[in-house]
């Protein structure tokens, strides 16, 4: 490599991973970064679910990755979908070109996980992306008006009995919120509905939610959904999904004609990758890069590294995704820019935290615990400091005193109609 | 009719007049009224470009129906389509089931017109609600990211023009945000598109734009886009339109994948009224209902009512359907619970506003006239005051001052990726 010649690193995918690590590699003098993604907007999703539960507007979670991109001279956003990568070529493909690389980050991310359950494919929404999160809403907005119309007492009640498989913080921060919006918005908006007949249930494997939690938070999240009044089916397995509701392992079928999956993701893989285990998701040496190759690194979703202090894969969030990306840059610099030695992936651990409803939330900081209303404007607090860019964190904190003191969900705007049984 | 039933007054659309009707009909303690709409939302149309162009969010100019009857009990709404008015049964057919009124409010306002050009179906975008803004957006940013790809300089150039057919407020207001973008986004997003190969071409039969505005607005309209680069072609018809670009009246081809449609709309008629004459528009008596039916009332666009100022129907404004919906509101009130005899329309012009770009706008007021930077404070002072809700009001506002000293259009986010030739 001639010294003049700038070292060429491309990014595959613009979520934390993607775009921490173009970032970082783009202050080094020597190189030149090509972030690709198939969006041209890198996407919060930790408040993704806000956005289905109509309290936050789509594009306030999400910003325009060219704009994060604008003061990085040496870095450049191409928006294209990565068919291949051809690793003996030092090659990507893309649907129209090819680019060579002299170093590859590969942050997919992962994606809704498809399980041999029967059903799922045609009869649930995912919580992936931010079609995704306007779908559920249409979906929750459409079901109401659908209910709203109804006289007939068992076709209303499958309407508004709204089912969510999987106890994950998507899945439980989803389920508070809808039945918020049941006690509040529901009977101001449409008094037509009886009473009681909106419902939420939960439906999760394990005995309790949160499962990546400890177990004291894991109860006090169990009590503080069924306070909010949510169904609790914990501790089985879906059998299947149909349009009319969800089949149980133990020999239940839960009535009710929207089922959101929200039950895991897997790695979403790339073509000429080592072969995936562990969910789809690539193992790299603790340095980062593929096996027997240093120019090919996996950050984020899509990175099998075990955590040395537990043998099990990281956790798929955030807070590992960014200190990946950064990671695999630093990696990459260090190799190429000063031929020094590499490090092995080192995470810190800054805490997890989960809502469940107003009020009510879970923060787990090293031995520190936290739950309650606290725990609740401290996850607020930690969300806003985090969410990319001035206009978006003032936006976001807006909404959220509204809807703090209004109940309002202001975003309660259906653009397309789905359709129901019975229709 | 008994004076213990109440009066069943149903209103067609959630637009400008039927809002507007429904919530005076509402103030009656003899009524009943029930608003029916395709959408669940009431849109403020008048700053439908600013969506399309990126600088404010779809949900911040359009708000829930349902919230907007909250605090009138005698409202419903429910969300459907009408499929036809059985005058002599007095009653509607909606999909599903048909309701029967005493008085009838038709406010379906207008749709984007189909002329009888070649290729306007198929290779153009309107502009008339929330999905169209989006598609536009859509096809706006794709553009510029194809651009941004593109070594072929003639593909590149056909890809970065846009071309609006139709001066009217819309098409001037949408020619200048473009223009705007395309001067201050572009060169920092893109660094990769040459700079100046950004076009904006704007299309009109007439010889100036903003046809309904005096000739020294209208001449003031045509310098302001002339200095914001905008291409003008006035004084011109289409005759075709393809998927490369439009052919006009003297012979001329203009290059450009991306044609949007603003030239003129046409009333959204209902199958059951008498037939329309005027662009799809309903004629009615000064009373607002059709002749020989006083129960069925048409108000807003769709009615083809003249101005006895100028003999011409009215202009198809906010204005307009506002106060025809307040107006049909109280003549049917005044028949149905006073007896009394109705008044025939009245309207008080307050009025008109158009916007060119930053600091540039025309505003007049009977014989009042403002352009420039006064003008266009005076603009935007009156449409955040006309939206609804104090949530959108203040998010608007925000947006604007935002972009204003930012140039940010920050809803830079594509939802799906339009195709265009050679793709």
């Amino acid at each position: 490599m001639g010294s003049e010649r700038k070292i060429h690193v491309i990014v595959i995918g613009a979520g934390f991973a993607g775009v921490n690590a173009a970032r970082a590699l783009a202050q080094e003098p020597h190189m030149l970064v090509t972030l690709i993604d198939r969006r041209n907007y890198h996407l919060f999703q930790p408040l993704l679910y806000q956005v289905a539960i109509a309290a936050l507007e789509a594009p306030e979670i999400a910003e325009p990755v060219r704009g994060m991109l604008r003061k990085h001279r040496r870095a450049r956003f191409l928006l294209g979908d990565v068919r291949r990568i051809d690793r003996a070529r030092r090659q990507i493909e893309l649907e129209d070109r090819k680019l060579r690389y002299d170093y590859l980050i590969v942050a997919t991310g992962s994606r809704t996980a498809q399980p041999p359950v029967p059903g799922v494919a045609e009869h649930t929404i995912g919580l992936k992306d931010l079609n995704d999160a306007l779908r559920v809403r249409d979906r929750i907005i459409a079901a109401c008006e659908e209910a709203a119309r109804e006289r007939d007492v068992e076709r209303r009640q499958s309407l508004l009995h709204f089912i969510i498989v999987g106890g994950g913080p998507t899945g439980v921060e989803l389920a508070g919120m809808l039945s918020e919006f049941g006690r509040t918005v529901l009977p101001r908006d449409y008094p037509e509905i009886p009473a009681g007949e909106f419902r939420v249930s939960l439906i999760d494997g394990n005995e309790l939610p949160l499962a990546t939690f400890t177990s004291s938070s894991r109860s006090y999240a169990r009590e503080a959904l069924a306070t909010l009044g949510v169904d609790l089916h914990l501790g089985v397995r879906v059998d299947a999904v149909t349009a009319g509701g969800v089949r149980t392992g133990d020999g239940q079928f839960v009535n009710g004609y929207t089922t959101f999956w929200t039950a895991g993701v897997v790695g979403a893989e790339v073509d000429g990758l080592p072969e995936a285990a562990h969910g789809g998701r690539i193992e790299t040496t603790p340095l980062l890069h593929v096996p027997d190759d240093p120019r090919v690194y996996v950050a984020g979703d899509l990175n099998a590294l075990a955590d040395p202090r537990t043998g099990q894969p990281y956790a798929q969030v955030a807070q590992v995704a960014m200190q990946q990306g950064r990671f695999a840059a630093a990696n990459i610099t260090l190799d190429a820019c000063f031929g020094a030695p590499q490090q092995p992936f080192h995470y810190r651990d800054y805490g997890s935290v989960a809502t469940i409803g107003r009020n009510s939330a879970v923060v787990e900081i090293g031995r520190f615990r936290l739950t309650g209303a606290p725990a609740w404007f401290g996850w607020a607090g930690i969300h806003i400091v985090q969410l990319v860019g001035f206009r978006n964190r003032l936006l976001v904190m807006l909404n959220w005193i509204f809807n703090y003191f209004s109940y309002a969900f202001g975003v309660r705007i259906m653009y397309r109609k789905p359709s129901f049984p019975g229709d």
